[in-house]
């Protein structure tokens, strides 16, 4: 047998599988299991962003191949959407439509870094964005985030770490693993810092339709002059309208970026599939008293999850936002996937954990908190007091 | 603004749009636009196809992530379908789903080759296997096809060429851009070449539903002792089914290689749409006499060109197969791209230059005829010979 790309070869098998995995050698003992691990919401999409989706599939419009960058009617329903969100007048020339929010990306990265080039992170970081730019060679060096300061990075400790090596800095806020809100101020002396060091940005946003406030803008950056040839924002249509397995995502930045990263993505798959495309570019506008109504939801369940993990002797919420809360576990000598495991198995409770985000987050478990409601994560009070009890038999 | 990845800005831009660009200036004076660029069918889907993929889009069931592999029921579905074609027994676990078959040779190619190393293809080959691997910074090295052997290469000259830095051997048949489709016999020579030299194979069939005749293997290697550990077939439903805006391909490979696969799928978008996944798992085995008859259809589309093409004084089918016809255009000082676009915009035949397609295919047009009826593609006599006057002029 031949070899494989070392590269690839490397990499560890992808972490969601074997967590679900140990979800199904859970007795059922405890009650239902309580699925934390997936970054999904635990709810069902609209009816009617079903219908539209079977609308658009079930039509011969858009059988063939579309635009690489994306449909025009999704490129111009999303630059008014982004534009509203931020107070801005993006245009259709700023989008281009992905296979979700990974495909953007792998393809904004392509576009600005090569094998051998050095990108820079925060530790933890989403674990995609580290197996991604292992398995194309490209170089990560990582910023570590403290829990004292919520997970939030520093901007001296970022600015040490742009050595001449480094070509673009990508963040995610909401932040993937800890639900961290990185600040408007905090973005702003961050873009700042790429525009001094002449680096790109990329702006994983693919939570911020869940932030705790509603009608501020995530950030002024779209405001910025310059910005075009700077910033490359990512966002995904899963988690908002709860349609992952349709697969659709967004790039939103300046048309110099857009005509790189077409070139990527018609390598990578000719184009987005094309009726999801369709029925969002309809359910964008629609939608919208929904997707508000779902925010709220999602606060609700943040909150929560801080009131009962605060009856859990030992337990620490360390940072908690859009989506997900990055948890301090006690157990000293045992590494966060003995933890997680144990977790699942006895406990009844999948999360993921903290080792799969970065190096040093041994005593961490990711709990994707969306993905159950609030009733649900009342629960997981007694669970986890029992679970500790069990575990000092 | 910082600079971009070298290796996706030094790409031209992708070639389709541009050339459908010549056809909006085309004034109409010839008659309507006959698009013979780019290789979809020009038929719509089966209506029973149109009603599963809406029923699939607008249910719940699909509107989760899947597994990365792909849904289990397409996985057996096309396990089943491939086993038949082959006449073999091949299992769920050999089949690794896609989001089309561009991303199909992306994956296989990232499994089994990282930046530096070296891909051995074909001249002429399918432009985006050459932008893939150039934007990827894998080597490519290609073996030259001649008008003489209908655009079939030599294993003599594929052996010669596969030095030690060669990983991997990539093939498309039936061969785009030429038609040509490589005889069993020849395929099983080159497998036995990629063992001998231990090597990997990588076969693109995306083609393989329109083949000249019926009911006859494509090729024995799925049959070949030791396959699993060297051969990665791909595979696209957007030609068979008419679907290619639903973005749907599919990798055949050992258990080890869809392992490798999964991994950079996952990092790639997580799992391929998966509503059309559902619909084409049903419609595999429902819409084989449809099938049956589309490509009776394309091998009439394929005679019609031959004889149409007979007729006009000067032009030269050097290869026709399956869905494509490379055709030598009679101008000896004009590039292909010259040709091409004042075929467009004069006789309002829409095809693509032959130099897109490699180094030295100057003198070539490829005619995707598939997507002409028989009836348009009768027309083209006039148009051509008209267009030849036109041309002395
Ligand atoms: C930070 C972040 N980016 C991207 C993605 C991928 O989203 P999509 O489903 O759009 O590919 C996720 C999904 O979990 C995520 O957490
Ligand atoms: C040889 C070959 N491979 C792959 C593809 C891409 O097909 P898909 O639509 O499945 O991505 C094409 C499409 O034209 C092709 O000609």
């Amino acid at each position: 047998m031949p070899a494989f790309n070392p590269l690839v070869e490397r990499l560890a098998p992808p972490p969601v599988p074997s967590v679900f995995a140990w979800g199904r050698s859970y007795d059922g003992s405890r009650g239902p299991l309580i699925d934390l691990s997936q970054a999904v919401p635990g709810y069902p999409p609209h009816p009617h962003m079903l219908s539209l989706l079977g609308e658009m599939a079930s039509s011969t419009a858009y059988c063939g191949y579309g635009p690489i960058e994306g449909d025009s009617g999704l490129r111009s329903a999303y630059a008014a959407h982004v534009s509203q969100i931020y107070g801005v007048a993006l245009t259709p020339d700023n989008m281009h439509i992905t296979s979700g929010c990974n495909e953007a990306f792998v393809s904004a990265i392509m576009a600005v870094a090569g094998p051998g080039q050095t990108v820079l992170m925060t530790n933890p970081f989403y674990f995609n964005h580290d197996t991604t730019l292992a398995m194309m060679g490209v170089k990560m060096r990582t910023v570590s985030c403290h829990p004292e300061d919520g997970f939030v990075p520093r901007v001296e400790a970022l600015a040490a770490a742009v050595t001449a090596e480094v070509r673009a800095l990508a963040l995610v806020s909401p932040n993937n693993p800890t639900g961290a809100v990185y600040p408007p101020d905090l973005l702003l002396r961050i873009f700042e810092l790429c525009r001094d060091k002449d680096i790109w940005l990329i702006l994983d946003e693919t939570y911020r339709d869940f932030l705790p406030e509603a009608g501020r803008p995530p950030h002024g950056l779209f405001a910025q002059k310059g910005w075009q040839d700077r910033l490359i924002g990512l966002y995904s249509f899963s988690k908002s309208f709860c349609i992952p397995g349709h697969r659709l995502g967004a790039i939103t930045a300046g048309p110099k970026v857009v005509e790189q990263v077409a070139k990527v993505m018609d390598n990578l798959q000719i184009c987005a599939p094309r009726a999801a495309q369709a029925a969002v570019a309809k359910a964008l506008p629609l939608l919208a008293d929904w997707r508000e109504e779902n925010r709220r939801e999602i606060v609700r369940r943040a909150e929560a999850l801080k009131a009962v993990m605060a009856t859990v002797p030992d337990w620490r919420v360390d940072a908690v936002g859009a989506y997900f809360a990055f948890v301090r576990h006690p157990f000293q000598s045992l590494e966060s996937a003995a933890v997680a495991e144990r977790l699942a198995k006895q406990a009844g409770i999948l999360c993921i954990p903290g080792d799969y985000f970065g190096e040093g987050q041994q005593h961490y478990l990711r709990f994707a908190f969306a993905n159950a409601d609030v009733g649900t994560i009342m629960t997981l009070g007694d669970r986890l007091r029992e679970f500790d009890s069990l575990r000092s038999e």
